[in-house]
């Protein structure tokens, strides 16, 4: 059927679950359709997805007031508008506990999901696209399914995705996982035909990703934490082949990955959420033997390469489902070195990872927090400033908290790196004000950080001045006196 | 040997790992002679436990100058008033971290161990008592062991433990527990006998537990509880077995467990880090069917129960490494009903656990991440208001994060219980105020959320003013205008 006639299936308030993780594998026109006839008719939906749309997507529902509810993660920059002025509300959660929550009743039950795929297979079980996210848990859990056939996926992405389905309290068995590569469940995703209310065709790539060019505080950053991974092989801590790497989207990640290529580690592994342009480059480099993950979201110019090529790297990739890819048990079980990005982190290692000013999100926590708490090393990136260094990213008190100072070993900016293991607050508060923070802020940090040492207790802070850099950037557009 | 001669193996700025966990099976002799050495000498080390130490040794050990840093966990006064006034450095761990962070070398290695046992094996293994905390991972790892063979602690608690060791990294097998009563390890403690650098025999019973009578506000918070999970089977989320429980310390844990007793429920388990009075009156009255954990703390009342008669609760209890009764992973597969004490929790339902006005460490941050964050349900405790409702528990902004709005489900006080599942924050703030505040503070933080709501944000706040409260009790005495 047409996509226009797919979403007079939708009615106000309802649940829906949508395909798409990282702007990979998303619902290319059902979506979109919803978004149309909301235009004209008080149609408001509760939308959960794997993580990101694509096409705009969310901007169009949020625009034409389709939304009610949305979760667990978002990065359009209209959605996140109405979010913040409190039109659309957003549930920020913890990218493997999606799928858990509504196998556990703790959310609403789903009654529509729209799974897009690259074909049914013989047996009606459907094959994904370019993620696989919550489409299964969609697919067992949603009253009516509409899928979505995109023709312009190649039929030999068949293979490629691993769904394994974990059982429900209290019957749940361990998840048989102890290496990357290792594939425990189906090709395709299972589903009742009966269920099946709609298909629709489509032939639409994915959004591309935006990948910036490295500049030269990224490429700062790359080149700390490569220099970091040499020392800890040096010392013995790790071999040349390091350990499975989790690195969240954007450049910084991009960067390290890319340092790779001309580095003397070889034989690395990833278990992460979303396979990148540069995961590719060094698959192509012999550098890294396996990467799993729950999307592929690639450049333009990556685009062709991979899917045209899919053949070259079946053997050498894996999608799951995110409550696989990122469980915390098999996060420590494999033992995971996790690069996430923070918009700002304090004098103790808090991590802001979501929200500007302690008010206004961003994006979302998306797996940070999953691979941050279990992960083998855990690692954030910021620049030390930004906007002509009127901003400091690294504050007396975060304004947000998403990772408690537990929950973070390495601090990297491009000044430098903190290696916070085995040190309490006030030898962290030390460590971060001499090798992260941007010397224009240096000393205003030391002497916050001194008053309050003089005040006393185990994590030393003046309350009354704790967010002063974020008042002074509130009231005079910078951070600086 | 002697305690006294045992402590002239330590030397200065040695790490020292220790048995202890709840103030149970720690050591009761060689730790006091070390304070009593230390008095007179230049000896400080770095101590690494279980969890809390009982017989004041920890505020000896503070007193006599002999603890450089301390970790994971600690509960005593001399102690906590030397972390605050930057004397000891405290390292605040997730109680499952301690062990890995060993094992991974992101901690320096441990020099010495001292374990109590209750006796030798015959095969020269290590019979723990009354916890097992991280006992295995430091006879593993110490390079020199000192035994306190504890001969207070009866022969048959042989087979009460479960001593399982994970592989290390990049080999690490699945945890092959799937219930709380599974067992899959050996029952004692294997150690290389060439260790073992001296034996001392003590004969002294743990510290006992301090258990406070239920007062009105802790029985208040009590029913909320049982009255929720009475309406979750009512619902069809549960059965009236519930899922495994998970109960922190306290009386608000032991006054939900005794709840019990006059319940519905039936053939309960436990799968938590320490077992308390309660959780044997529910086993004697039947509702209980099995408890997992990593140590017995009882009162005096109950010791003798408990240790006269541990052929009655050998089928019904396991003690466990806490590597293993905290274990991210099993929390999640066995889907852990956890009930956690919050210091203060604000309108968003992030959670301070562990410090006083943002600076002041009261104990640390213990299981309650491992469990709130990988938890079937996170239910957080506090009473609405105290010292005479001068302090509201609940406010506009904690002052300190160690659990996250994402980590926690259900907030509870003795004004009532505010239910959090698929709630956004702005959704989440109003619901704690109508259900958890105390009335004498209500108008004011409704007052709060209104204006930051006017100002915008997925999660509104005012940061001029989000610490005022705080501040008042800093400046006046109490949070009241």
């Amino acid at each position: 059927m047409t996509a226009q006639k797919a979403v007079q299936i939708f009615e106000n308030d309802m649940v829906v679950g949508s395909s798409g993780f990282t702007k990979a594998g998303d619902s290319k026109v059902v979506l979109e359709a919803l978004a149309e006839r909301a235009k004209n008719e008080n149609l408001k939906i509760t939308l959960m997805t794997g993580a990101s749309l694509g096409h705009d997507t969310d901007g169009k529902l949020a625009e034409a007031g389709a939304l009610k509810k949305r979760m667990p993660f978002q990065v359009d920059k209209v959605l996140r508008s109405k979010i913040n002025s409190g039109e659309v509300l957003f549930i920020d959660q913890h990218l493997s506990e999606s799928a858990e929550l509504l196998h556990n009743k703790n959310l609403p039950p789903v009654d529509i999901a729209v799974i897009e795929v690259a074909f049914i297979d013989r047996d009606g079980s459907l094959v994904p696209t370019t993620s696989v996210g919550n489409s299964a848990t969609f697919a067992e859990l949603a009253e009516k399914v509409i899928i979505e056939i995109n023709t312009a996926i190649p039929m030999d992405i068949y293979g490629i995705h691993d769904i394994y389905k974990a059982e429900n309290y209290p019957y749940r068995n361990v998840i048989p996982i102890v290496a990357p590569w290792n594939k425990i469940g189906r090709k395709t995703i299972a589903i009742d035909p009966t269920k099946i209310v709609g298909i629709v065709f489509t032939d639409k790539q994915d959004s591309p990703a935006d990948i910036a060019e490295p500049d030269p505080k990224t490429i700062a950053i790359a080149n700390h934490i490569l220099a970091f991974f040499e020392n800890e092989v040096q010392l013995g801590h790790l071999t040349d082949r390091l350990l499975p790497i989790q690195a969240g989207i954007g450049k910084v990640a991009n960067a390290v990955l890319t340092g790779f290529k001309d580095s003397n580690f070889y034989d690395l592994t990833m278990f992460s959420e979303v396979l990148q342009d540069s995961t590719f480059d060094l698959i192509d480099s012999g550098k890294l033997s396996f990467a799993s993950a729950s999307s592929i979201t690639v450049s333009a110019a990556c685009y062709d390469r991979v899917f045209g090529n899919l053949q070259n790297y079946r053997e050498k990739i894996v999608l799951r489902p995110q409550n696989i890819s990122n469980t915390p048990g098999l996060i420590r079980r494999l033992g995971i070195i996790a690069i996430n990005t923070a918009i700002e982190f304090d004098i103790y290692g808090n991590v802001n990872s979501t929200h500007i000013g302690g008010t206004k999100i961003m994006n979302g926590i998306g797996g940070s927090g999953d691979f941050a708490r279990n992960a083998y090393l855990s690692i954030f990136v910021a620049q030390s400033a930004s906007k002509n260094n009127t901003i400091s990213h690294v504050l007396p008190m975060v304004s947000h908290v998403d990772h408690t100072e537990h929950d973070v070993d390495i601090l990297v900016t491009d000044i430098g790196l903190a290696d916070l293991r085995g040190l309490a607050p006030r030898e962290r508060a030390q460590k971060i004000i001499d090798n992260c923070v941007h010397p224009d802020f240096r000393e205003e940090l030391q002497s916050y950080f001194d008053r309050a040492c003089e005040r006393g207790g185990h994590t030393p802070h003046l309350l009354e001045e704790a967010f002063s850099w974020h008042l002074r950037l509130q009231q005079t557009g910078t951070m600086k006196k």
